[in-house]
């Protein structure tokens, strides 16, 4: 209940701080027999690493994982994985000015005022680099998915107002070789251009700037989700909305649905032999809460990184006056970084649906 | 698993098809001693009725709640809250023409391939007929949230491109008085004309539209929320976007505050006595997925309802091409009775998080 | 958490109170498809229902049992099946003296310490009638069972110091004749007269008596359980012991086992074609709380039921002595009803395991 | 679902293989601000530790607990508490050997048929070493109970037939003097002796033998338990079902409860000030589910180790006669070393209810 598990059957706990000895996470529910694939369960942990290009925070981590259980000879054996990430570059004296006071729009004064007691280092409990140990799992439901055939593709589709263009094919391939051929992990060059150019204008003026991360889905069997409260997009929308700094989630339609008519809206299903099809798919691949077999896509908009490099005014403990300069490494915007953990959050999601589904009938 | 359940200690549990017997709920951890006013989840059941303005759906249902267990002399045993709304009238002949043929939008089809067996009448389990059941519930929760001063608001903000002006004053009985003045429960009267106007046209063209509601709860104790999964705005986003028709969901700044810089979004602390207090509130009232005592709100973006009085070809379940002509009762939009259900699913995640939260430190 | 919910993927939440409208029973996760026998299920209630024989209570319940969603021409469809079973005979006046007053080893005084306050009707939450919708509920779970050939079968294999002998056959069929031939429901004739003898001269002294249900599951399939805390035998023990009056489980060996040593209570494999099977079974059918395929047997014992029809000395809810006299309609010996409760918490132990089987392999 | 979490808010979730890099636990739920006493934590698990006398398993283990997450300052903080306790002796050439036979009345059958894939070497998951997890945990556990004043004993109370004589006396610091004085962990020194000599013995012939620990709770405070399914003796059941060995559970009257009338074992309240005490304690501390402020007791029957020193014929994964002969470093008698595990699980299952009774009332 203290919410540190994601998911029902493919079920993930994290646990770790910012600057304890290590983060990591439980996977229990993986089935057996999947091959488990170190070297790609690393390179997703490489895509969220610190220090990996200059828009990024430069705290340096190597991010090394290491699996402790529930594999062997190559193969889930149906026990729990555990995967530790030890935290090796701990500048904690970074942040020992800040044990009394609270951060503007950071987690500080909601944990003190929570718990009674805080482990101030780093944002302790409260960073982002909780999510390396979701991606680590992320991994492993990617490697579930691939069973499948389904393929998730997320890209960073805003930067501030600057806007990507629809994605310009369908090729996962081929889209996932220019998100990464360029380090704002954008699908179109010219606009990755612009992104890079206006986050590191931001970074030298010690300012941050928000962001948007699309996600399209591909090859998502019919008929995941549960009708009523876990509805495939309402876990989509939970599971985006439990990562550091988003504020919004929409999918298929989302927000522009709102203004739009029902003769306009509605999917018409184009008659064909197989598996139905629609000729629109303002559904976003989810009706009634459950897959239909059309791409699945959403969007998930994330808030301005909290710490600057400008004084600000704030207050201590005790609710006095006081003032503060960020001095830590951070990252000007979130969202280059962030796309690997929109994957694996969305391929936790449908790993478990995947094996919801599996009871679901007779 | 199957999703019936909503919340982890203040939990229901909904059954019910629109054309059965009977829709109702469950619900379990609601704690002893609690007076359960009869007249009041009555009246919340009064404001989702179908039928209540010329506006909504015309079936008739006086959606009467049956209290079967769970209380002594008018307050709550701690044992389990089962009530019972009988369903009147299921003119399911309305439906028999829709047996094979699936309605675009819906989901008939995903029921169908998910289950392989579909109470087709009225769209069974996936019609919003279900919500019923979470506004009885959902009273109980605010009945428990008054124990504590928490208010709970919500307010049409928008239909179709109409969009309310920002909330003029925050005195809630003063909004609520407002509202419920217009049957389009918009909190501002020029606006509310102006929606009214709209919805009856498009009710006039046998279409439909979408729109926004919008909440805001006052007076939230600092502290609820689980940091990491079980954020306070993801269990609100799972519970908005599990609502039927929900495509989006925005917190605080929201996807505007994509576009923002850090220096412009954080919300600097005041120095004062007391509770601490923010000078913006771009954090929406929770830092860290944790309540910090603000004003938290939010938005609820609902697509237009796909049962429209026009011709539309489909599919049946061979695939084959079909013709369909919506003859149902059916909201022309649904934003007026989302209202409650928008109130009700907040109040039953705050009422969680009120009781998660008592066990949180020593 | 309020622990009115069993079972994870086949799950049951039950509510109700003796003496109020009704109890009752949702039932999520029943596969769709499944056809749902009302007869069966009625048949199920009647071997528990009160006043069936002159050694149960005579507390007239007809127990019809109402299914008001799920289901669908005859099927499951994937969708929570509600039953109601009304409370018709609800002489609570029979309970108005019982107002202030704890019955001595019953659950009086522990729900007005946890809860402040209670429904004393009856006993109102406490009472064994909540295990009619367990039964209601079991008698699905046994239709599931059925579709994979496991078949369930519990007996009175003791009375005070009456012990049956061990069962003379393996077929089901026979065995549920002979046992339904007594209402003692005992599978051996002469020791069922003996046991009806001395619950009927039990009853006429106005006290009561405890005994022995055993249970026998066949054709379980192998696989079943999980392999740490959710060991099959951990769930069968925690299903039994959340029966009324129950104070003991064992499994296979059980008790005796701990006077036994290892070269006497391994179970050798047999070499043979298909599916392994073992020389003896101390293990009762289970391994490292994986069910192995062998026949799955257990013991439960119950206490004497609490209400006897003796002067008994007490105290009222101020702590001062008083005095009670058992008035209302009550069981000599709760076994032979308890049978049926037993078969049906196994039942849903096994269609719950058997569902969470399903995934866990590839 | 896969059954490596136990608890609901007091919640562990373990991982680890016998022979792998590590054991370990993570303890969600634990409230901030509990002191974490790692002395107290590492003697609990010194206990349990292998090697400790001549009657248990030779293997070496230090044990050495490491905290990686969860505690600031000697204080819980409301986090995750995850443990690691390395591997240190895994001489699993001792298991090569097992590849392909099937140990009996081990899980090596049932986990190959279960998942298809078994890390065999030294039985893997299915190992007793995951309870130095649950050890772990459980000493945490104590620490939250002890702020509450509550003790738990356990004590091996049989071994074979050899039956230790009623607790002498009921002050829990002089028990477990006498308790730890003897490494058969007997709180009667004569037994001790007995049950020394007995268990020395057997393991001379190779053989291994079964026994009991019985375990009691003083102090509990009333209202521990929720009424219905998740009885505090049914969780306590489950909890004692889960560890390795167990085959049977009784509390209070237990098995002999089933021969006693009711009106010589219903517990008559006596009038006094204060708390209400029962003349006898038949009900075990615990009525309709509930604890009643008096000893909680129960006992649990360990089945003998099923690694013997002694030819045994067998089959193979093909299901081919094949004869083993255990080779690994195995304890004569598991319960000296369980006596702790029993205590964890209690105390694991106490500190759940403690805080799920917060939230009982108003």
């Amino acid at each position: 209940m203290a919410g540190n598990t994601f998911g029902q059957l493919f079920r993930i706990t994290t646990f770790g701080e910012s600057h304890g000895v290590a983060i990591g996470v439980i996977l229990d529910g993986c089935p057996a027999q999947l091959p488990i694939d170190l070297d790609f369960i690393q390179s997703e942990l490489d895509k969220r690493r610190p220090g990996q290009s200059k828009i990024t925070t430069q705290r340096k981590e190597s991010d090394t994982v290491q699996v402790l259980s529930g594999t062997f000879e190559g193969k889930s054996t149906g026990t729990p994985i555990a995967m530790l990430i030890p935290n090796e570059d701990q500048r904690s004296k970074d942040y020992s000015h800040n044990t009394d006071v609270y951060r503007p729009s950071h987690a500080d004064y909601t944990y003190d005022a929570k718990y009674g007691i805080r482990d101030h280092r780093g944002g302790g409990r409260s960073s982002a680099r909780e999510t390396a140990a979701r991606v680590a799992a992320g991994a492993i439901a990617k490697l579930l998915l691939k069973q499948y055939g389904v393929e998730v593709f997320a890209h960073v589709s805003a930067v501030g107002q600057i806007q990507a263009p629809n994605l310009a094919q369908d090729d996962i391939a081929a889209l996932l070789s220019i998100r990464e051929d360029n380090i704002a992990r954008c699908a179109d060059p010219a606009t990755a251009h612009q992104m890079i150019e206006f986050i590191d204008s931001v970074r030298k003026d010690g300012d941050t700037v928000g962001g948007k991360v699309s996600c399209i889905i591909k090859n998502c069997p019919v008929g995941l989700g549960e009708p009523v409260f876990d509805k495939l997009h309402a876990d989509l929308g939970k599971a985006m909305l439990s990562i550091n700094a988003v504020h919004g989630f929409e999918y298929g339609s989302g927000f522009s649905g709102s203004e739009m008519r029902g003769s306009e809206h509605n999917d018409i299903f184009l008659a064909n032999e197989g598996q139905p099809k629609t000729l629109t798919n303002f559904s976003g691949g989810i009706q009634g809460g459950i897959s239909n077999g059309m791409e699945i896509n959403f969007t998930v908009a994330f808030k301005p990184v909290a710490t600057i490099m400008h004084n600000q005014q704030t207050i201590n403990a005790a609710g006095e006056a006081a003032e503060i300069k960020g001095k830590g490494r951070h990252d000007p915007c979130v969202v280059p970084r962030a796309v690997v953990i929109v994957e694996a959050m969305a391929a936790l999601v449908l790993a478990d649906h995947l094996l919801r589904n599996k009871t679901s009938r007779l």
